[in-house]
Protein backbone atom coordinates (compact mmCIF):
# COMPACT_ATOMS: atom_id res chain seq x y z
CA UNK A 1 0.00 0.00 0.00
CA UNK A 2 1.16 3.65 -0.46
CA UNK A 3 0.41 6.63 1.52
CA UNK A 4 -2.26 8.23 -1.72
CA UNK A 5 -3.62 4.62 -0.74
CA UNK A 6 -4.28 5.03 2.75
CA UNK A 7 -5.24 8.72 2.70
CA UNK A 8 -7.73 7.55 0.27
CA UNK A 9 -9.09 5.01 2.93
CA UNK A 10 -8.79 6.97 5.66
CA UNK A 11 -11.61 9.35 7.09
CA UNK A 12 -12.63 12.31 9.82
CA UNK A 13 -14.29 8.67 11.71
CA UNK A 14 -17.57 9.88 13.21
CA UNK A 15 -18.57 6.33 15.06
CA UNK A 16 -16.00 4.09 16.63
CA UNK A 17 -17.03 1.19 17.74
CA UNK A 18 -15.13 0.42 20.84
CA UNK A 19 -12.74 -1.83 19.28
CA UNK A 20 -9.32 -1.95 21.65
CA UNK A 21 -6.62 -0.83 18.87
CA UNK A 22 -3.61 -3.55 19.45
CA UNK A 23 -0.67 -1.52 21.85
CA UNK A 24 1.91 -1.99 19.09
CA UNK A 25 -0.35 0.12 16.74
CA UNK A 26 -0.07 3.07 19.18
CA UNK A 27 3.04 2.68 19.62
CA UNK A 28 4.20 2.61 16.39
CA UNK A 29 1.25 5.80 15.52
CA UNK A 30 3.27 7.43 18.49
CA UNK A 31 6.82 6.77 16.84
CA UNK A 32 6.06 8.19 14.00
CA UNK A 33 4.95 11.58 15.78
CA UNK A 34 8.07 11.72 17.20
CA UNK A 35 10.13 11.34 14.37
CA UNK A 36 8.64 13.62 12.70
CA UNK A 37 10.28 17.46 11.36
CA UNK A 38 9.32 20.52 13.43
CA UNK A 39 10.92 23.91 13.27
CA UNK A 40 14.37 23.77 14.84
CA UNK A 41 14.10 20.43 15.79
CA UNK A 42 12.56 21.70 18.89
CA UNK A 43 9.65 19.61 19.36
CA UNK A 44 7.28 22.05 21.53
CA UNK A 45 5.09 19.78 21.82
CA UNK A 46 3.97 16.45 23.97
CA UNK A 47 1.48 13.85 22.83
CA UNK A 48 -0.86 12.89 26.19
CA UNK A 49 -2.54 9.72 25.51
CA UNK A 50 -5.69 8.94 27.31
CA UNK A 51 -7.21 5.21 28.11
CA UNK A 52 -9.13 6.37 31.46
CA UNK A 53 -13.08 6.02 31.25
CA UNK A 54 -13.60 8.47 33.48
CA UNK A 55 -11.22 10.76 32.34
CA UNK A 56 -12.31 10.02 28.45
CA UNK A 57 -16.44 10.90 29.59
CA UNK A 58 -15.32 14.28 31.35
CA UNK A 59 -13.40 14.98 27.85
CA UNK A 60 -16.21 14.34 25.97
CA UNK A 61 -18.11 16.99 28.13
CA UNK A 62 -16.00 19.47 27.25
CA UNK A 63 -15.65 18.51 23.12
CA UNK A 64 -19.46 18.97 22.73
CA UNK A 65 -20.35 15.22 23.37
CA UNK A 66 -18.57 13.84 20.39
CA UNK A 67 -18.95 10.29 21.03
CA UNK A 68 -15.67 9.11 19.20
CA UNK A 69 -14.29 10.04 22.44
CA UNK A 70 -14.87 7.24 24.57
CA UNK A 71 -16.43 4.65 21.64
CA UNK A 72 -12.30 5.45 20.47
CA UNK A 73 -9.61 2.85 22.20
CA UNK A 74 -7.04 5.84 22.99
CA UNK A 75 -7.34 9.42 22.46
CA UNK A 76 -4.29 11.31 21.69
CA UNK A 77 -4.18 15.05 23.31
CA UNK A 78 -1.36 17.25 21.50
CA UNK A 79 -0.49 19.69 23.55
CA UNK A 80 2.24 22.43 23.22
CA UNK A 81 5.02 24.17 25.28
CA UNK A 82 2.77 27.32 26.51
CA UNK A 83 5.85 29.42 25.54
CA UNK A 84 9.90 28.59 24.21
CA UNK A 85 11.91 29.15 27.39
CA UNK A 86 15.41 29.58 27.18
CA UNK A 87 15.19 26.47 29.70
CA UNK A 88 13.41 24.39 26.72
CA UNK A 89 15.81 25.37 23.77
CA UNK A 90 18.98 24.45 26.06
CA UNK A 91 17.70 20.98 27.28
CA UNK A 92 17.08 20.36 23.59
CA UNK A 93 20.22 21.47 22.13
CA UNK A 94 22.40 19.71 25.20
CA UNK A 95 20.58 16.64 24.26
CA UNK A 96 21.69 17.11 20.61
CA UNK A 97 25.10 17.96 21.06
CA UNK A 98 25.66 14.92 23.61
CA UNK A 99 23.61 12.31 21.15
CA UNK A 100 25.71 13.65 18.02
CA UNK A 101 29.33 13.44 20.15
CA UNK A 102 29.71 17.17 19.45
CA UNK A 103 31.36 19.71 21.22
CA UNK A 104 28.47 20.81 24.02
CA UNK A 105 28.86 24.58 22.23
CA UNK A 106 29.12 23.00 18.87
CA UNK A 107 25.55 24.91 18.20
CA UNK A 108 26.07 27.67 20.31
CA UNK A 109 25.47 30.81 17.80
CA UNK A 110 22.57 28.83 16.45
CA UNK A 111 20.92 28.19 19.88
CA UNK A 112 21.45 31.74 21.32
CA UNK A 113 19.75 32.84 17.73
CA UNK A 114 16.82 30.81 18.61
CA UNK A 115 16.65 31.86 22.06
CA UNK A 116 16.76 35.85 20.94
CA UNK A 117 14.05 35.50 18.38
CA UNK A 118 11.75 33.60 20.81
CA UNK A 119 12.66 36.00 23.41
CA UNK A 120 11.61 39.08 21.89
CA UNK A 121 7.99 37.43 20.90
CA UNK A 122 5.21 37.48 22.89
CA UNK A 123 3.96 34.02 24.71
CA UNK A 124 0.92 33.97 22.90
CA UNK A 125 3.10 34.10 19.18
CA UNK A 126 5.23 31.75 20.41
CA UNK A 127 2.31 29.28 21.42
CA UNK A 128 0.90 30.14 18.23
CA UNK A 129 4.22 28.92 16.28
CA UNK A 130 4.67 25.76 19.22
CA UNK A 131 0.70 24.81 17.91
CA UNK A 132 1.56 24.92 14.36
CA UNK A 133 4.54 22.13 14.88
CA UNK A 134 2.09 19.91 16.45
CA UNK A 135 0.19 20.25 13.33
CA UNK A 136 2.84 19.01 11.54
CA UNK A 137 2.70 15.67 14.26
CA UNK A 138 -1.28 15.55 13.07
CA UNK A 139 -0.36 15.79 9.34
CA UNK A 140 1.97 12.65 10.25
CA UNK A 141 -0.55 11.09 12.52
CA UNK A 142 -2.79 10.71 10.33
CA UNK A 143 -0.74 8.54 7.46
CA UNK A 144 0.93 6.37 10.80
CA UNK A 145 -2.67 5.49 11.86
CA UNK A 146 -4.18 4.85 8.08
CA UNK A 147 -1.04 2.71 7.42
CA UNK A 148 -2.23 0.62 10.15
CA UNK A 149 -5.84 0.49 9.04
CA UNK A 150 -6.30 2.39 12.56
CA UNK A 151 -9.14 4.77 12.16
CA UNK A 152 -8.50 8.20 13.21
CA UNK A 153 -10.73 11.73 13.71
CA UNK A 154 -8.90 15.06 14.19
CA UNK A 155 -10.71 16.93 16.35
CA UNK A 156 -10.74 21.22 16.99
CA UNK A 157 -14.20 21.36 18.15
CA UNK A 158 -12.86 21.12 21.99
CA UNK A 159 -13.11 23.65 25.26
CA UNK A 160 -9.05 23.94 24.99
CA UNK A 161 -9.35 26.20 28.18
CA UNK A 162 -11.72 23.46 29.63
CA UNK A 163 -8.87 20.75 28.75
CA UNK A 164 -6.18 22.72 30.16
CA UNK A 165 -7.56 22.52 33.50
CA UNK A 166 -8.55 19.44 33.38
CA UNK A 167 -5.36 18.01 33.19
CA UNK A 168 -3.41 21.16 34.88
CA UNK A 169 -1.74 21.53 31.53
CA UNK A 170 -0.13 24.82 32.33
CA UNK A 171 1.43 23.59 35.53
CA UNK A 172 3.10 21.43 32.72
CA UNK A 173 4.00 24.55 30.76
CA UNK A 174 1.64 23.23 28.06
CA UNK A 175 -1.51 23.80 26.00
CA UNK A 176 -3.48 22.07 24.12
CA UNK A 177 -3.92 22.28 20.26
CA UNK A 178 -6.09 19.53 18.94
CA UNK A 179 -6.94 16.23 19.80
CA UNK A 180 -7.28 12.45 18.21
CA UNK A 181 -9.44 9.49 19.11
CA UNK A 182 -7.68 6.40 17.24
CA UNK A 183 -10.09 2.84 17.13
CA UNK A 184 -12.00 1.42 14.57
CA UNK A 185 -15.04 2.44 12.50
CA UNK A 186 -18.50 1.53 13.25
CA UNK A 187 -18.98 1.07 10.01
CA UNK A 188 -22.96 0.29 10.13
CA UNK A 189 -23.55 3.59 12.18
CA UNK A 190 -21.25 6.18 11.12
CA UNK A 191 -23.57 8.43 8.25
CA UNK A 192 -20.29 9.28 6.74
CA UNK A 193 -18.45 6.21 5.79
CA UNK A 194 -19.68 5.76 2.58
CA UNK A 195 -20.01 9.31 1.44
CA UNK A 196 -17.55 10.27 -1.18
CA UNK A 197 -14.40 12.00 -0.23
CA UNK A 198 -14.32 15.43 -1.17
CA UNK A 199 -11.59 17.76 -2.35
CA UNK A 200 -10.56 20.78 -4.03
CA UNK A 201 -9.76 19.78 -7.63
CA UNK A 202 -6.10 20.10 -8.65
CA UNK A 203 -6.77 23.00 -10.94
CA UNK A 204 -8.08 25.26 -8.31
CA UNK A 205 -5.56 23.73 -5.71
CA UNK A 206 -2.09 23.88 -7.49
CA UNK A 207 -0.71 26.77 -9.00
CA UNK A 208 2.37 26.73 -10.95
CA UNK A 209 4.73 29.26 -11.74
CA UNK A 210 7.09 27.72 -14.37
CA UNK B 1 8.98 0.34 3.04
CA UNK B 2 7.06 1.54 5.97
CA UNK B 3 6.39 5.54 7.17
CA UNK B 4 8.64 4.82 10.19
CA UNK B 5 11.71 3.93 7.72
CA UNK B 6 10.61 6.67 5.29
CA UNK B 7 10.52 9.16 8.51
CA UNK B 8 13.77 7.91 9.56
CA UNK B 9 15.66 8.06 5.96
CA UNK B 10 14.18 11.61 5.58
CA UNK B 11 15.80 15.00 7.17
CA UNK B 12 15.51 18.51 6.70
CA UNK B 13 18.22 18.43 3.36
CA UNK B 14 20.72 21.25 4.03
CA UNK B 15 22.24 20.50 0.60
CA UNK B 16 20.42 19.86 -2.55
CA UNK B 17 22.62 18.61 -6.52
CA UNK B 18 20.18 20.19 -8.74
CA UNK B 19 19.08 17.14 -10.21
CA UNK B 20 15.06 16.93 -11.21
CA UNK B 21 12.63 15.05 -9.40
CA UNK B 22 10.45 13.63 -12.36
CA UNK B 23 6.94 14.75 -12.86
CA UNK B 24 5.37 12.26 -11.45
CA UNK B 25 6.67 11.60 -8.18
CA UNK B 26 6.00 15.82 -8.01
CA UNK B 27 2.35 14.72 -9.27
CA UNK B 28 2.42 12.32 -6.50
CA UNK B 29 3.40 14.06 -3.65
CA UNK B 30 0.82 16.95 -4.95
CA UNK B 31 -1.88 14.05 -4.59
CA UNK B 32 -1.14 13.61 -1.24
CA UNK B 33 -1.32 17.03 -0.01
CA UNK B 34 -4.44 17.41 -2.19
CA UNK B 35 -6.02 14.29 -0.19
CA UNK B 36 -5.34 15.23 3.68
CA UNK B 37 -7.46 16.46 6.08
CA UNK B 38 -8.67 19.70 7.32
CA UNK B 39 -10.65 21.58 9.42
CA UNK B 40 -14.43 20.96 8.33
CA UNK B 41 -13.03 19.36 5.11
CA UNK B 42 -12.43 23.67 3.73
CA UNK B 43 -8.87 23.31 2.60
CA UNK B 44 -8.28 26.58 3.17
CA UNK B 45 -4.54 26.77 1.40
CA UNK B 46 -3.26 26.69 -2.20
CA UNK B 47 0.26 25.03 -2.94
CA UNK B 48 2.12 26.85 -5.42
CA UNK B 49 4.77 24.99 -7.12
CA UNK B 50 7.90 27.20 -8.76
CA UNK B 51 10.35 25.89 -11.10
CA UNK B 52 11.09 29.43 -12.96
CA UNK B 53 14.74 29.83 -12.16
CA UNK B 54 14.77 33.82 -11.81
CA UNK B 55 11.64 33.28 -9.73
CA UNK B 56 13.86 30.85 -7.73
CA UNK B 57 16.74 33.09 -6.92
CA UNK B 58 14.55 35.67 -5.96
CA UNK B 59 12.61 34.06 -3.06
CA UNK B 60 16.11 32.84 -1.91
CA UNK B 61 16.66 36.73 -1.42
CA UNK B 62 14.27 36.97 0.98
CA UNK B 63 15.16 33.56 2.54
CA UNK B 64 18.51 33.96 3.72
CA UNK B 65 20.17 32.96 1.38
CA UNK B 66 19.15 29.49 1.62
CA UNK B 67 20.99 27.44 -1.11
CA UNK B 68 18.12 24.76 -1.45
CA UNK B 69 15.81 27.11 -2.68
CA UNK B 70 17.86 27.25 -6.14
CA UNK B 71 19.23 23.73 -5.66
CA UNK B 72 15.69 21.98 -5.56
CA UNK B 73 13.88 20.86 -8.63
CA UNK B 74 10.78 22.34 -7.32
CA UNK B 75 9.75 24.64 -4.34
CA UNK B 76 6.61 24.29 -3.20
CA UNK B 77 5.01 27.47 -1.24
CA UNK B 78 2.12 27.14 1.01
CA UNK B 79 0.31 29.60 1.25
CA UNK B 80 -3.42 29.81 2.89
CA UNK B 81 -6.62 32.24 2.85
CA UNK B 82 -5.78 35.16 3.95
CA UNK B 83 -9.39 35.10 5.98
CA UNK B 84 -11.96 32.43 5.76
CA UNK B 85 -15.04 34.49 3.46
CA UNK B 86 -18.62 33.59 3.26
CA UNK B 87 -17.95 32.98 -0.38
CA UNK B 88 -14.99 30.65 0.06
CA UNK B 89 -16.94 28.03 2.68
CA UNK B 90 -20.43 28.44 0.00
CA UNK B 91 -17.69 27.33 -2.85
CA UNK B 92 -16.65 24.19 -0.64
CA UNK B 93 -20.23 23.32 0.44
CA UNK B 94 -21.66 23.83 -3.16
CA UNK B 95 -18.83 21.32 -4.01
CA UNK B 96 -19.47 18.64 -1.45
CA UNK B 97 -22.66 18.64 -1.44
CA UNK B 98 -22.87 18.43 -5.37
CA UNK B 99 -20.25 15.62 -5.83
CA UNK B 100 -21.81 13.76 -3.18
CA UNK B 101 -25.43 13.85 -4.99
CA UNK B 102 -26.95 15.54 -2.20
CA UNK B 103 -29.76 18.35 -1.96
CA UNK B 104 -27.91 22.02 -2.24
CA UNK B 105 -29.08 22.60 1.16
CA UNK B 106 -28.21 19.35 2.81
CA UNK B 107 -25.56 20.50 5.26
CA UNK B 108 -26.87 24.11 5.42
CA UNK B 109 -27.16 23.80 9.55
CA UNK B 110 -23.16 22.95 9.58
CA UNK B 111 -22.16 25.59 6.88
CA UNK B 112 -24.22 28.50 8.67
CA UNK B 113 -22.42 27.60 11.74
CA UNK B 114 -19.10 28.02 10.49
CA UNK B 115 -19.67 31.08 8.64
CA UNK B 116 -20.84 32.47 12.00
CA UNK B 117 -17.75 30.95 13.81
CA UNK B 118 -15.65 32.88 11.32
CA UNK B 119 -17.37 35.44 10.97
CA UNK B 120 -16.89 36.76 14.39
CA UNK B 121 -13.47 36.14 14.53
CA UNK B 122 -10.87 38.55 13.37
CA UNK B 123 -8.85 37.95 9.61
CA UNK B 124 -5.90 37.34 11.80
CA UNK B 125 -7.17 34.96 13.94
CA UNK B 126 -8.59 33.10 10.85
CA UNK B 127 -5.36 33.35 9.11
CA UNK B 128 -3.31 31.88 11.76
CA UNK B 129 -6.49 28.54 11.89
CA UNK B 130 -6.17 28.61 7.90
CA UNK B 131 -1.90 28.39 8.39
CA UNK B 132 -2.20 25.53 11.06
CA UNK B 133 -4.26 23.43 8.59
CA UNK B 134 -1.67 24.44 5.77
CA UNK B 135 1.09 22.41 8.21
CA UNK B 136 -0.97 19.43 8.76
CA UNK B 137 -0.46 19.05 4.91
CA UNK B 138 3.24 20.31 5.51
CA UNK B 139 3.55 16.85 7.57
CA UNK B 140 1.58 14.74 4.66
CA UNK B 141 4.06 16.39 2.15
CA UNK B 142 7.11 15.25 3.80
CA UNK B 143 5.93 11.33 4.51
CA UNK B 144 4.72 11.31 0.10
CA UNK B 145 8.18 13.06 -0.39
CA UNK B 146 9.96 10.61 1.62
CA UNK B 147 7.92 7.49 0.10
CA UNK B 148 9.14 8.89 -3.00
CA UNK B 149 12.64 8.86 -1.64
CA UNK B 150 12.77 12.77 -2.71
CA UNK B 151 14.52 14.97 -0.65
CA UNK B 152 12.61 17.91 1.26
CA UNK B 153 13.39 20.54 3.60
CA UNK B 154 10.40 22.70 5.80
CA UNK B 155 11.24 26.08 5.90
CA UNK B 156 9.99 28.78 7.92
CA UNK B 157 12.70 31.34 7.62
CA UNK B 158 11.82 33.89 5.01
CA UNK B 159 10.19 36.98 4.87
CA UNK B 160 6.43 36.48 4.24
CA UNK B 161 5.34 39.80 3.55
CA UNK B 162 8.35 39.75 0.97
CA UNK B 163 7.20 36.58 -0.54
CA UNK B 164 3.30 37.90 -0.62
CA UNK B 165 4.28 40.75 -2.45
CA UNK B 166 6.45 38.98 -4.99
CA UNK B 167 3.99 36.67 -5.60
CA UNK B 168 1.38 39.55 -5.67
CA UNK B 169 -0.43 36.87 -2.93
CA UNK B 170 -2.36 39.20 -1.11
CA UNK B 171 -4.21 39.71 -4.51
CA UNK B 172 -5.39 36.19 -4.66
CA UNK B 173 -6.38 36.25 -1.26
CA UNK B 174 -3.80 33.93 0.02
CA UNK B 175 -0.83 34.43 2.78
CA UNK B 176 2.66 32.97 2.25
CA UNK B 177 2.87 29.96 5.24
CA UNK B 178 5.61 28.19 5.08
CA UNK B 179 7.98 26.80 1.95
CA UNK B 180 9.83 23.46 1.20
CA UNK B 181 11.97 22.78 -1.77
CA UNK B 182 11.58 18.77 -3.57
CA UNK B 183 15.41 17.87 -4.89
CA UNK B 184 18.06 15.39 -3.85
CA UNK B 185 20.98 15.77 -1.35
CA UNK B 186 24.35 16.69 -2.30
CA UNK B 187 25.57 13.54 0.15
CA UNK B 188 29.42 15.30 0.22
CA UNK B 189 28.63 18.52 0.50
CA UNK B 190 25.99 18.29 2.84
CA UNK B 191 26.94 18.98 6.46
CA UNK B 192 24.06 17.39 8.13
CA UNK B 193 23.59 14.03 6.31
CA UNK B 194 25.60 12.45 8.00
CA UNK B 195 24.99 13.35 12.04
CA UNK B 196 22.38 11.37 13.91
CA UNK B 197 18.45 11.89 13.87
CA UNK B 198 17.88 13.40 17.74
CA UNK B 199 14.37 13.34 18.63
CA UNK B 200 13.27 13.80 22.41
CA UNK B 201 13.00 10.58 24.22
CA UNK B 202 9.72 8.75 24.38
CA UNK B 203 9.14 9.45 27.84
CA UNK B 204 9.85 12.84 27.79
CA UNK B 205 7.28 13.24 24.79
CA UNK B 206 4.59 10.94 25.45
CA UNK B 207 2.50 11.33 29.00
CA UNK B 208 0.13 8.16 29.70
CA UNK B 209 -3.27 8.79 31.65
CA UNK B 210 -4.66 5.60 31.89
Amino acid sequence: MSLINDLQWRYATKKMNGQKVPQEKVDYILEAIRLTASSSGLQPYEVIVVTDPQLLEKIKEIANGQSQITDASHLLIFASWSNYSEENINKVFARTTAERGLPADAMEAYKNMLIGIYGQQSAEDNYTHAAKQAYIALGTALAAAAEQKVDATPMEGFNNAALNELLSLEAKGLRSVVIMPLGYRDAENDWLVNLKKVRTPKEEFILEMN
